[in-house]
């Protein structure tokens, strides 16, 4: 009998850390991990960063090669192959690569197949200069289109973080840039006057912003995009356009093979990343997660997650005992717009009350430094609470400190954690990094 | 019957938010506040950067003037003015006042008399160019005596935050430094990795630091400070010296009243912040609290659990009802040293086995942002916990993101989170902010 075989599917993120988690805990293990790509092992959250230029060059957010792999941890990753089938009940995957299809057989599975960048299909969203930025080699493509066709404007659909992340990008490289999205909120749930600093420091970097109104064509000049059309008539001119409207799971594979599918769309899975078929785990953008606020099972794709999933899916299909298993999610989440820092947790208002909350809200401005301390920047916080005084989510933004202020009501999420037990907080208090009263403190305090 | 009278001892931090508290909940009650020194309603922690210079003038850190607690608030602040007796039996207060002695009536007290820095009767104590720095006084006296004297070596006795944030300060000022602290740790607590981290920026910056040498004597030429004597035999030559060897409650009143003083030195109180006398009330630097993961009560004179106890404190003493409680402290503190940042939480090591905790410790290092974005540093991050895994304390050092990462495992400790929960925190990721898996994560899986 051969050494048991497991086989991962996706060689980013979650994949990657399955497959290491799973050679920590069975070193005997025979690990295959199956990228479609030509790219394994990037952080893909950089590559707005490296189309501005203040990442010098893509290769940068590659961490470690295939060989690193199959020499340091004896893992087998097979560029260029993709996992076109899977038979659970025969524990096969069927493979194409390189134009040649076969099958390899598997003692279990780790799918960890992401999520792709959604492109609407409006009229002409397949000329040259409209692109996506998901994989590595949407960066590579875009990078060279950038420095071979030097676009003078661009236009950016959709402002979600990858929207904001990438007007960044854009003025950094001296495009006028325009940005629009659809609804009338950022991030897909700041509204109000969070939103309102976000435009504003956009708007203050040279981005035009255009909020709530629908990109329906890109119209060419030949091959070559040359405007963006909305529904309201208007145009707005570019030579290229990145369309940030969202992502969705890659779970073609997954259904194909009677995996069952949550109502989000994505792979079901219990808290042990396990799939409806025993021996088949998912971890990653492709799959479900408990949101541990709203108590739903949600599809949540976002790096920090994704590896730990990993980590989980990859333990229990190497056998480990007991099973160990992921404990869900907050919904934490940040971006850079300039100098802004945006960050959120647990349920915006508007989710809050979908989820069935009776959800009230506290708005609060103030300081990241006492007063006297030099440097100091006005933070704005909104915090959502039900009418137990449970807190349900957090949203900040301000030029310093957010991040990590939003990383203490995420650990009070977890903890369910009253508005009044946050306002005991004992915070870190010293003139260079905090007033006094931490805007914490002072947004709970707000509570009537 | 005239109106109800709230007397409040001390005009700093605890005082005074005692006294605002106290004037919210109760509109008609007449309150005075009485204040020994000339100055009230000044951010004390800012005195190291004024001196420094970052703070272009000592009145920068007064917030409010007794004109505005008078006309806005109708509270009489009375400057120069010191309690010198109460009488808790008969409601009175004996006060000093410009050389006269009159008595007060009262129907609650609060005593916010907060701390005195310790000025150990050394030999040579006395001499001109010894200092220390608590009060605006104290400050307003050093920068007197820098700008006439213009010293050019400083020495200063203590490595806790006043000690290390005056080192800054004193190079700033272009001083010859020497900073002499009897133990081995600095801050108090802090030993080993994490030490060593702050003595390097310290050495780095110019600063010389000498651990484990006890100063015995300050000699001077003349009235002035000279030369600092430890007990070793070595001498360091200086024309000023800083004494930042702590604080002692100031409770000779209280004592004196007959309320229950604690172990700590620090006057006894309750979760109402009530001291042995049903109508006196205890808040701030004067005052034990509880320490929520010793379960202890103890003396913490830090600036914001005082504003947070000042607030409870006048409350109740106004008569809220029903009364409301200050949930104590887990012992979260944070200093800038230099280009450093320094912070704490919760139960060192040896604190946490003086309590009784069979305690173990984590220590790690990791990044501030994602490997490949720019601008990233180091952070050393040490947890402590006990057997059942229970989170004890933490402490960190590192160049950005720390003071508000401690604040998450205050969260932590506030919510009696294990470190396996605390590892299944949901952090905010975006790579200008930490890297896919936090810091606070990455310490935390390092559990056995």
């Amino acid at each position: 009998m051969g050494k048991e075989q497991l086989i991962v599917v996706g060689g980013v993120a979650a994949g990657l850390a399955a497959a290491m988690q799973a050679r920590r805990v069975a070193p005997s293990l025979s690990i295959t991990v199956l990228e479609k790509t030509p790219d394994i092992s990037y952080g893909a959250c950089g590559l707005p960063y490296v189309i501005s230029g203040l990442i010098p060059a893509l290769e940068r957010l590659v961490l470690h090669t295939p060989e690193y792999f199959r020499e340091r941890h004896d893992i087998n990753v097979q560029l260029n192959t993709e996992a076109l089938e899977i038979l659970p009940a025969r524990s096969v995957v069927r493979v194409s690569a390189n134009g040649e299809r076969r099958e390899l057989g598997f003692d279990s599975l780790v799918l960890a197949t992401g999520a792709a960048a959604v492109c609407p299909p409006l009229a002409g969203h397949d000329l040259a200069g409209v692109f996506v930025l998901r994989q590595l080699r949407d960066g590579r493509r875009l990078l060279q289109f950038l420095e071979q066709e030097r676009p003078r404007a661009a236009v950016i659909v959709g402002a979600g973080y990858i929207g904001l992340e990438m007007a960044e990008a854009f003025r950094a490289r001296g495009l006028d840039t325009t940005l629009v999205e659809s609804s009338d909120m950022v991030m897909s749930t700041l509204g109000g006057e969070l939103r309102d600093r976000v435009v504003d420091e956009l708007r203050g970097r040279g981005v035009e912003v255009v909020l709530g109104e629908r990109v329906v064509a890109f119209e060419g000049r030949g091959e070559q995009v040359a405007r963006v059309v909305t529904e309201s008539g208007r145009a707005f001119e570019a030579q290229v356009v990145l369309i940030g409207v969202g992502v969705t799971p890659a779970v073609r594979v997954a259904k194909d093979a009677g995996l069952e599918i949550g109502e989000s769309g994505a792979i079901a899975t219990d808290a042990n990343q396990r799939t409806s078929a025993a021996n088949v785990f998912a971890a990653g953008d492709c799959s479900e997660t408990l949101h541990r606020v709203s108590g739903r099972r949600v599809w949540m794709p976002l790096a920090q997650p994704a590896v730990r999933q990993g980590w989980v899916a990859g333990a229990n299909a190497a056998g480990t005992t007991p099973e160990v298993r992921f404990a869900g999610v907050v919904g934490t989440n940040a971006v850079k717009v300039f100098d802004l820092e945006v960050a959120r947790t647990g349920l915006s208002p508007e989710e809050a009350r979908g989820a069935g909350f009776d959800a009230s809200i506290i708005e609060d401005e103030s300081s990241t430094r006492a007063g006297y301390y030099p440097g100091g920047a006005k933070i704005l916080t909104r915090v959502v609470y039900d009418k137990s005084g449970r807190l349900l989510g957090a949203q900040m933004v301000g030029r310093e400190g957010v991040a990590q202020r939003i990383d203490v009501f995420a650990a009070a999420l977890q903890a369910n954690l009253k508005i009044e037990e946050l306002n005991q907080l004992d915070l870190a208090y010293a003139p260079p990094f905090a007033p006094t009263i931490d805007p914490i403190l002072r947004a709970t305090k707000q509570k009537r």
